[in-house]
């Protein structure tokens, strides 16, 4: 194998400038530094050669054509809010910055979709569709910040798709830049269509490995104007991961359906000046929307009152802070080496066994464990972290991690329910996919992207 | 091209008549005759060369292995009910036939998950969820005969995905036999799920051309305990079809949505002794469920009765029949060449202006037509009729047929939202997509089935 090529290729820098201004191409050290890695932990940094800003489609193909005739990779980012180090810099890599293509294109409110550019914000287009009385629903807890291309090219969940569906329930339609530059459209503008085969679910969560997205047409869902939370403090963590299965048997759908642990409660606390933990040692945090809410409310306040659960109905003031509160969790400390949340799913029913085993393996390995989950999707946010970086702390760390993860393929689970696999999980999905499928995979990208150019190392098993 | 062997390769049938008993394996003609066609227009009717009955994964792995070794086509298929002709047996194949493969495999009421063999009848999954409060949602107007497998294979929509999705939002895993005879598992078990590329979306709605879908992980919904019906009853379609955005704009969420014009009243009359037709031009069909379909009926009745609509609430007797009668509608006169139904969709917003442009279109051309729709999702099935099959009337029928399509795609919409492209929707699939899209499924399809032995000739453009 040929060592790769380290320096910025001049030919490929060359034909950049023929298209593109001083300001959308940058080697500055500053800014290497800035776009080397999103928010996953890093195990092998790397800085790219040059960061480049496409302002739109037609820049997108003039950096996609440069880099397939020298066989540059590229590195597609928006926000870089992902945690699994998918849009980390490789080795030679140039990333390819879509931020700048934020416009949002077209709202029909009567049809309930949106066109937007990739670079537009979750949350923005959330404030620009409200005003017609509808939400784009996929909410990961960076909406605020991370974008549409990136929570497409995540297949990104959140807090809301206990019963509004993660972003690929959400896209029905998307423009790709192909890895040899050309433009094509997958998909439909109407809800339904099954003509030939669904390419645009395979573009969605593949990270940036088959294709750029460069443009997305969103089915929209109707903003709630009847909002109820619940917020119900149990005893115990089991406890509380026993009522989503009552709530389940109930026959409630909640909009959010959130599961923090005692040690997320107090970490909670020590940020935010809040007194959580003295109310109870885990707390489920329901949100029911629509004209039910307040029925199905009292509904899963008696489930869970039966269970031991205390039941506080929170005015929207409170509802909306806890919401808050549990959306930034995660911001409060990046992962790290030292620090790494996961991202695992269970089957429902194996919640409770789930969440037991995982205490008893971080009291084992000797690290600090807190648990977070979406609960009503099965999927949880266990953060395993160790004080220092020291090598046989790290080696801990990775030892209560792998075992995280076999436990929830043993219990029928996946190792990552919304983050995607990036680079950071490319370890563990042998474990869960069969070395055929591997192989499909590896063949489907090699069928979008023959050279390789298109983030390589990343979502699928070399 | 070498001509195509018409007789049945004996090593073929030999190889099987070593794994399979002879209740599995067919060539008497009444066999041939039954499995040559599903319930699609006919236009090149081939009987196929055998039939095989396979009764475990084992059965279909020995038949794709001889058909593999022996280059035979296999058409694979459930009930048949497909009106695509995605069924339709093809010059020189092999009907294999996974009704017998009917087993539910599990229901897990606490996951909200059922396993299944493919042959499974959608009804009867229902009938056995239902015990346990939930339902398989996704209900094509074929769902007492039709097989979860050719649900999948076709991506079947029906009555109740304006609500609840298509079955394509219902499938969370599936175990399939591939062209070689391999077998793989797709997706989880899970709600979410994002390791690695989408596979269990590329086979949904394949059309078995990709790999032969042997059981399959659905997910369930809560089997709604309030059910509200509405019939409003308009005096014209383009005023019902306007209802429908009246629907949207007042933010309810119907779980069926359905508009019969005038032509679909009366034949429903003639064939059932109704009376609709007397009570109005056109109807809309509602039905609201969930704790607030009170509530959504009433904010529904006075949006619609805006319009000019009149509505009744109807009991629950009454409400089964109308949505009977509705299902029903398709089953009451099979397609044939002098009698196509379509499958269009359109953005919701272009509902009124296609409806007004259909009646033109049938006017001007001389034939006769009706228009039901699943409204809710702009997904109409306008059907084209003449009263004989000499040449000029299967002209005219034709020329309407394409100028229906041509209008669709004019107005943002689809050539097929819910049946298919199959057989006989081939030769619009070029007008929606471009020769790229089409050549990356070609592709797609090369990689997986290199001989071209799973039903070839059907779902994507050659």
């Amino acid at each position: 194998m040929a060592v790769q090529e380290i320096h910025l290729n001049a030919d490929f820098t060359g034909e950049l400038h023929k298209s593109l201004r001083g300001d959308q191409f940058s080697v500055a050290p500053a800014d290497l530094q800035t776009y080397a890695i999103d928010q996953g932990p890093v195990s092998d940094y790397q800085e790219p050669l040059a960061v480049v800003w496409a302002e739109s489609i037609a820049d997108v193909q003039t950096v996609v054509r440069a880099a397939a005739a020298h066989n540059v990779p590229l590195v597609t980012r928006g926000a870089g809010t992902g945690v699994s180090g998918g849009a980390h810099a490789t080795r030679g890599s140039v990333v390819l910055n879509l931020t700048r293509m934020n416009r949002i294109l077209e709202i029909n409110a009567a049809d309930e979709i949106a066109r937007v550019e990739p670079g537009v914000i979750n949350g923005d287009l959330n404030t620009a569709v409200a005003e017609h009385g509808l939400m784009f629903a996929p909410d990961p807890a960076s909406f605020k910040i991370s974008t549409v291309g990136g929570n497409i090219a995540t297949n990104a969940g959140g807090l809301r798709c206990a019963k509004y569906g993660v972003t690929r329930d959400a896209v029905l339609a998307l423009d790709v830049v192909m890895a040899d530059g050309s433009l094509i459209h997958t998909g439909h503008r109407t809800f339904k269509g099954v003509a030939g085969y669904d390419l645009t679910s395979l573009f969605v969560g593949s990270e940036g490995t088959l294709g750029i997205v460069v443009g997305a047409t969103v089915r929209l869902k109707y903003l709630p104007t009847i909002v109820r939370t619940l917020a119900v403090f149990f005893p115990d963590v089991q406890s509380a991961a026993a009522g989503v299965l009552a709530l389940g048997k109930a026959r409630v759908q909640p909009c959010i359906l959130e599961l923090l642990d005692g040690a997320s409660l107090h970490e909670l606390d020590f940020h935010n000046g809040s007194n959580l933990a003295s109310r109870g040692t885990a707390l489920l945090l329901i949100q029911f929307d629509g004209l039910a809410a307040e029925q199905e409310e009292t509904v899963a306040a008696t489930a869970l009152e039966g269970l031991g659960g205390v039941a506080s109905r929170e005015d929207p003031a409170e509802a909306q802070r806890l919401v808050d509160l549990r959306r930034n969790n995660r911001g409060l400390d990046v992962d790290a080496e030292n620090r790494v949340g996961e991202d695992v799913a269970v089957p429902r029913s194996q919640l409770v066994h789930y969440i037991t085993a995982l205490a008893e393996m971080a009291v084992r390995h000797g690290v600090d464990l807190q648990v977070i989950a979406h609960a009503g999707d099965g999927n949880l946010h266990p953060t395993f972290s160790v004080p220092t970086f020291e090598p046989a702390r790290i080696a801990a760390l990775n030892a209560a991690l792998d075992e995280s993860i076999d436990k929830a393929l043993e219990l029928g689970g996946t190792i990552t329910g919304e983050h995607g696999i990036g680079q950071y999980k490319l370890r563990w999905l042998p474990l869960e996919q069969a070395s055929q499928v591997l192989e499909i995979q590896r063949n489907i990208k090699a069928l979008f992207d023959p050279q390789g150019i298109l983030n390589p190392g990343k979502a699928i098993a070399a």
